[in-house]
């Protein structure tokens, strides 16, 4: 990292951590050259890099000043509909979304891809080409069906980060951290079972709940706090449930990272009423503030909590791989795994090992929070500006998507079949609900850098809506 | 291909279509150089080709004959036990199997890998490694949740010398033929149901069986033709059968393939009882007849049957690609696959259908087809030669593994874990039996050119189990 990008994150981090306040005037350019021993052009080029991600404004005459605090949209709302376990539908609806093609044409902001152009992926590419030429045994025939040793060593390494102490023996790999929590439901309950889950949620998970024959249980998530631990506690008592199942850092869809005394109280009620917990911390490591907030995982004593996570999100996709830290249902977990996919693929997994152990994981990490974060700040002024009055949105602490609230009534699969046709695409927010809630929201993403093409992308989707709330 | 590897190959198909039979005079050196229009000395090459393949022999002054038929060692018993559902078990011996690293130094004589090192393989490398430089939405990010279309045209091209004409909007890829297999059984079954299956049978299947609840119902099969149809007739009349699930094709572990008519008539059965087949076709492309047998699937009409297989036995299980043609289920088991774990990797898909549009694969298949035929041939003499007098001995028509049957009252794990002590490992019988069956037997794996250090373990594991049987 250059010196000017270096100094960038200590005053970013400083904005962020709140020891300069909206509208403060920020050190002069002389006085943080002497702070930190670097020329003054080190430091203007520090400050436009700032400017460039919207942490600061310059006044003509003043020096540099911690923008205004924008006004904020409303958030979503809380949904609080009558809480009891129900059969997961919307697969149809799924499929639409993820059936198609990957395409440079349709601009599809409804999927949950990271942006994968970024040039401190190059070292990545370089070991799965290098990697791709040896005729072995390692890359060509089937791995440990625990996964690479060497690969588990680095993610019990990067666990670290959240809180965890978990040796590599206790990390089973995996295709994605889809086949992790497809793995985790399959180990801890049987057909019929009931399942609490964050809602608005996954649908990877809510489909897999629905393809093994369980109830999802739908509790209703603060758009800032996450999962309602009253309504957790009600369920807990009324019905039995045999497991939680959550993404409380950075949640997908609506961004929130769950206070971290709320990811304690919600272990304890796990431990009072003994359910396991599935945590999916896929976007975990996409939270914008740094230190990464810690896991459930983190406080589990008991080995109750299943981390699910991948490389998906923070990395690239098509790798397919993540990993499941099981806790005290390794063997039965091993055992799902093996079923349903056999070994993991051998190639990207060392690749990965290499790319981490290389020291290039974390600089790749922090190039692409910042980015994400300054991504969500201009999508949620694209937002402001484009969307007409009255839609709410999501103020995600991490990861690359946002969540708009239209109001009731608002049908977002029209939306999208009125976007279809200029080639883009959103994600209809009732593919994350059990029951088929959230008709009225959408979820988009912002995880390319900000472009012309997006911004008109955007655009086209507020004034859709627009056009479609003003015909109601 | 050379000109003398061409004309080996012309004779060799000869041979093994039963044109010249065992004892019998070749046609000699001149005759052929006049009939193919070759040189004398290409003439002189082929037979020395065929000679190292055990095809042609020798005699001095007279020729090359066909080496007369080998004494054939006994053929393994077919079991037939009392015939009705059970839950499976043995998973912890599966574990014990598969759990471990691949490893140069020990000798796996038990796993189900093929030979990696031909030179064949190295466009496979070639274009892995040059696909992994690009950093493209295509090799990194989530592709088709069905797989990427070139390749599933590939595919369904392949599928037509099994007599199947499938078009690859019907074709699912999978991570591996393990959750194809896994897929097609969620697909149509839902736990307490039954599945009747070929036995022996490979263990992951019946591993998925166990892990979903349902119960396995073993037929009994014939070491030359395969599963008995009257077993299964009775089966049908008898329990509450949801489907079939076999490999009829280069069967694991018994090396048979199904004829024809019983293939034909299976379908039948099927359809008068109304269920499902699941068809696993892993190893069908390495009979070593030619052309291929055609698959059950080549005679369904209603969309029963559910093809099952993967590159693994063929090319390489690393690559962790498989696909499935799951007839009138393509609905339920996409669904299946999705939420096992969602799209495949899309390196390896690329990958491959570079190397198969290339024109790669057919001449790989044609090479390994011989090697393991010849490589059969040195594996029963091996057995004759090191094995005690009464083990009897399976007659694979196609792929690279053998099934060994000692006398009742043999264990199998005993001698495993002698043989632990040398290095070496085989596959106890056990794992490929529902309930546990047997564990009198064992199957190796004689993928690789034959060589001193394999000669050796066998060697080995023929005096261990002389020293075992001994003992009792
Ligand atoms: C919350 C969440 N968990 C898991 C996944 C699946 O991740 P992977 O691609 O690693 O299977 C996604 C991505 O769609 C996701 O949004
Ligand atoms: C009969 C049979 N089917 C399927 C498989 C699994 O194949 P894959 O490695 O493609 O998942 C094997 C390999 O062990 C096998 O022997």
């Amino acid at each position: 990292m250059t010196l000017y990008q270096n100094l960038a994150d200590v005053i970013g981090a400083r904005i962020e951590q709140g020891l300069y306040l909206p509208g403060d005037r920020l050190p002069s350019v002389r006085a943080l050259s002497v702070e930190h021993g670097v020329s003054l052009s080190t430091v203007q080029q520090a400050y436009r890099h700032l400017e460039d991600q919207g942490l600061a404004t310059p006044r003509p005459k003043s020096g540099y000043f911690v923008p205004a605090a924008r006004q904020a949209p409303a958030l979503p709302n809380v949904i609080r509909n009558a809480q009891r376990p129900v059969e997961v539908s919307q697969w149809d609806q799924v499929l639409e979304q993820i059936g198609g093609e990957p395409s440079e044409k349709l601009i599809q902001l409804g999927r949950g891809r990271p942006d994968i152009s970024s040039p401190t992926l190059k070292p990545l590419l370089r070991s799965l080409s290098r990697l791709g030429r040896r005729q072995d045994l390692n890359t060509l025939t089937y791995g440990n069906i625990y996964g690479d040793i060497g690969l588990r060593e680095q993610i019990s390494r990067l666990m670290l980060d959240s809180g965890c102490q978990i040796p590599a023996t206790e990390i089973v790999v995996t295709t994605g951290c889809h086949e992790a929590l497809s793995a985790a439901i399959r180990a801890l309950c049987e057909p019929g079972d009931i399942v609490a889950v964050d809602s608005p949620s996954f649908h990877g998970v809510m489909q897999a709940l629905k393809g093994f024959g369980m109830k999802a249980l739908e509790l209703p998530s603060d758009p800032l706090t996450g999962i309602s631990l009253e309504a957790l506690e009600l369920a807990l008592e009324q019905w039995p449930i045999k497991a939680i199942q959550l993404t409380p850092t950075c949640n997908s869809p609506l961004g929130y990272i769950m206070p971290e005394a709320n990811k304690r109280a919600l272990l304890t009620l796990a431990q009072r009423y003994d359910v396991a917990i599935i945590e999916d911390d896929v976007y975990g490591e996409l939270a914008y503030r740094y230190p990464r907030p810690r896991t459930i995982k983190s406080f589990d004593e008991d080995g109750r909590v299943l981390l699910c996570s991948s490389f998906s999100k923070t990395l690239a996709p098509g790798m397919r791989v993540g990993w499941i830290a099981p806790g005290r249902y390794l063997d039965r977990v091993l055992h799902m795994k093996y079923m349903g996919t056999g070994a993991t693929a051998q190639l990207p997994q060392l690749a990965l090992a290499e790319f981490i152990s290389g020291g290039h994981y974390e600089p790749h990490l922090r190039r692409m929070r910042a980015q994400y974060q300054r991504s969500r700040d201009v999508m949620i002024e694209w937002i402001a500006r484009y969307f007409p009055a009255g839609v709410k949105v999501s103020q995600p602490q991490g990861s690359f998507m946002i969540w708009v609230e239209m109001p009731e009534g608002f049908d977002s699969h029209r939306l999208n079949r009125t976007l279809a046709s200029q080639g883009i695409q959103i994600a209809t927010g009732s593919i994350f609900s059990a029951a088929g809630k959230y008709r009225n929201c959408l979820r988009m993403n912002y995880a390319s850098k900000p472009s012309a093409p997006i911004e008109q992308a955007v655009r086209a989707v507020g004034e859709a809506v627009a056009a479609q709330m003003a015909e109601s």
